[in-house]
């Protein structure tokens, strides 16, 4: 698993890059995400393919990102670090 | 949930969207698809937000969809039908 | 799938077993469940064994079934009743 | 995340028992042995509550655990030392 880049804005969303080991990794992972934001009910736009997965959060109603992305991209951020310190020891 | 809408193809891929009830109900689909195409060794390309799910199914290595990705569409559409089978009873 | 059999109450907790057509089906569904759950922040104890799906409810502070544990049940009954339509439409 | 413990075979099947963080990070996990168990087209029993979740490896065909099964304990191993490790350094 590589390291998740913390891309640079792309009109204004937050946007997350995580490349896993494999898909079943990769769905994994989407899935623990997926539990966090229906809690939050704050939903992120991804894309994956195959051990890839991409996300985009930004807020449909507003047009921009808001505090609520922000949450959820902390939320993804911690959830993809606890996988990174994973990734350091077994990779 | 609408009827999916096989989508003409964009440069020579199979793509598919489905819009289902809510976020836990195409995460679900979602969740069926992917331990299908698992099972196939054949993984789609797939975005999701909120309750719409998109496919796009080509091989990477041909350039070009293949046998795989029709067989890989066909169980998509099979597990779609089913869905569709109960929207049209449910909503 | 079969009809879900809403079981009579084992100590006092709520029960359902669910048969689906196969594990695909059956993780689907219990993945669109859990999301419910996690939003509802109240989880059911389950067992799955291939394409079974078994839920058992209680509260385990108060030893019982409390109200929490009554809507869940009620939101697994619909997601059933909505797989349901489409069984009987398809097996 | 504790320890994984190998527990001692009951009636002859092998068991495993895992305790997470919370329940999305038990059904990431879930998620992630589910889809191996599909492309290895063998199923363990599993029962979940919150953060816990065990699982159950023996042949229903044969009465007792077979080779597959071991194969099946071996890989869910393999993910839940992937899972220690980052335990060990986050929690």
């Amino acid at each position: 698993m590589e390291t998740p880049a913390a891309r640079a804005h792309q009109d204004g969303a937050y946007t997350r890059e995580f490349v896993f080991a494999d898909f079943a990794e990769a769905f994994g992972f989407l899935a623990e995400v997926a539990l966090h934001a229906e809690k939050m009910d704050h939903h992120p736009e991804f894309t994956s393919v195959w051990n890839r997965v991409q996300f985009r959060l930004t807020s449909h109603d507003e047009g921009r990102p808001t505090e609520r992305d922000r949450d959820l991209a902390m939320v993804i951020d911690r959830l993809a670090l606890k996988a990174l310190g994973r990734a350091d020891r077994k990779n």
